[in-house]
């Protein structure tokens, strides 16, 4: 059996953040990496969807240049949508990740599966590895909701969505947070029929109710969105979906999409990886608990940061959580609690939204 | 002979800032107002240069649409660009100061030119008033340089660009500051013949030599610029303008265009109203010599405030130093210095320029 002093399991941008912290000060270190390096913002996240965003903003812009004294006309070419999004994603995000994985001494970079045995032990590739320090920066997948789960295989999400190599004719947007937002605007802007189908009717990042409110009528403006209710029947007939939803106020709509690509939040990835064998602490969600100052899983020596903690699912936390998980597993069992970043999210809706600070929950939470 | 406590002369930013803390401690108030209401920037500064910025920027977006498959095409009416311009200017940007200046009851208010008769005594419209303290918020004049100005009255300066009905063929921009290379760029990208003439190779707010010129590299790549030399000749022929002009290399250009707009600095409207008389110490500029942290000219009850004192031509200081200046006036003979803003100011070019804090040539002296 294989014996390090520490072991990465993600090398995303928080397992990057850790390794940077501990990589010339360990006696052995190891990273495992399931799936594609380029980190989850870089590829199938924040990044395309802004690349998305960019060409519908233009065309929207083109539509109403006549108010500026611009009289414009313009013809959205699909293919090249996506050619350009993935020639720039490829060249100037994913490209900058890849040379920083470049660097690691590949030796070290284990491509594999990882899944708790024990506490210490994780196995991979049918091999058991035993660390001293293990820090979870496995990131999140994509989460299917029930009443969607049994058309998996043919749903888009974020890891599919930016693959396409033209727009569809119409797509459903399931979720109504930063990425269905980007992407469900983007889509109606560049000309294609597009509805969201929100669940509770909440929509952004907003917790309060008079601005979740004001954000809907706002963006309804524009754009078809169905903020409240469920699916009552889904599935596929031919090329076409064919979803029944039925809304909060009891109305039964059944609509035909090309495509639907579900973007209504993500799910940890250990949640994958048998992660009662760790004998941490779970939360509800089977997530374990874990110190948000010190990204220490109680007194063990495994520290959960990135988007596998599913507290911010942002590229800058991620960083800061990786650089925190490994300064404090070089200290273990000292701790170093580290006062957290103001939290900053912005969503790149037309208008935008962005909120700094603590929202309204929180705020009443700690009171 | 009229006698007064406070007399404000001007009621553009800063003198309504003057006047927003003055107004309800006052036994007696009076506000001398030349030329139109409206403030510079709302009229013929900072906002209407945005405008004309948006439609040239709008262009541009869809001559570059191709590279993000969105093939657009268009055609600028420049009668459109212009009535829009005037439209919202007056209907979002300068009704909001004649909402504010309505609010002043119209009696304390004179419309004439000030000029100083003595320390405390200003003559308008041929009547002499007495004022206790005087709050100097005249703003400031286009300056138009030496060698073009036996041609000031057919050459256009902020005062009339904004007021054409259409866009020109060709035009000439004197100067290479904020206001000259927003409508020099604006006016190219609208499909305007342009050149850009400089004076000193001095361009955009840089202090910094590195930062000038890689700021000239970058706006050269799309822009005509003739970053430094002087004009030898120039004269309007028919309905154009011929300009002679010598490069720093030695080169004479001489080139025609339709219309030249000067946009080289502003001067002061102290200089136009006999200060001299004022008893005020002058610096070689002809101004006033004041506390840039309580705005008072020595020890006279006499504050020099927002464009006026050829500072830093910015609305938000040009408010901010309205009210210390108010302020201090309340309080004469004491005075409370008051600690500055971080100076910003923003140039929206393309890209965009920001300067945040001191400049380099500020920190040396300090130093």
């Amino acid at each position: 059996m294989r014996e390090v002093e520490y072991l990465i399991i993600g090398v995303g941008t928080a397992g990057l953040g850790a390794y940077s912290r501990i990589r010339r000060k360990s006696k052995s270190l190891l990273l495992i990496q399931h799936g594609p390096f380029g980190t989850t913002c870089a590829r199938v996240g924040c990044m395309p969807s802004k690349m998305l965003v960019t060409a519908g903003e233009l065309a929207y812009s083109i539509d109403h240049g006549n108010y500026f004294g611009v009289d414009g006309d313009y013809k959205v070419d699909g293919k090249e949508v996506f050619a350009r999004l993935k020639r720039d994603r490829a060249e100037k995000f994913v490209g900058g990740v890849l040379k920083a994985v470049d660097k690691i001494p590949q030796e070290i970079i284990i491509r594999g599966e990882a899944r708790f045995v024990a506490e210490n032990r994780i196995e991979v590739n049918g091999e058991e590895i035993l660390a001293e320090k293990i820090i979870l920066a496995c990131g999140s997948s994509p989460f299917i909701p029930t009443p969607l789960s049994h058309l998996a295989a043919e749903l888009d999400t974020s890891d599919t969505i930016f693959e396409l190599d033209d727009l569809p004719h119409s797509i459903a947007v399931i979720g109504l947070g930063v990425i269905a937002l980007e992407l469900g605007q983007a889509f109606h802007r560049l000309g294609v029929r597009t509805t969201l189908f929100g669940h509770s009717g909440r929509i952004g990042p907003f917790t309060l109710p008079e601005m979740q409110s004001d954000c809907l009528k706002v963006l309804s403006k524009e754009l078809d969105i169905v903020p409240a209710g469920k699916f009552t029947a889904a599935r596929k007939k031919g090329s076409q979906f064919s979803l029944e939803f039925t809304t909060g106020n009891g109305e039964t709509l059944v609509r035909e999409f090309e495509r639907v690509v579900v973007a209504s939040g993500r799910r940890s990835n250990v949640l994958n990886m048998e992660i009662a064998k760790s004998g941490l602490k779970l939360d509800d969600r089977g997530v374990p608990v874990y110190n948000l100052q010190t990204m220490q899983c109680g007194n063990a020596p495994i520290y959960l940061t990135g988007d596998a903690n599913e507290d911010l699912p942002l590229w800058h936390e991620a960083y800061a959580e990786g650089r925190i998980a490994g300064d404090n597993a070089l200290l273990f069992p000292e701790s170093k609690p580290v006062k957290r970043l103001v939290p900053l999210g912005i969503y790149f809706s037309d208008p935008q939204i962005a909120m700094v600070g603590k929202n309204i929950q929180s705020l009443i939470r700690i009171k």
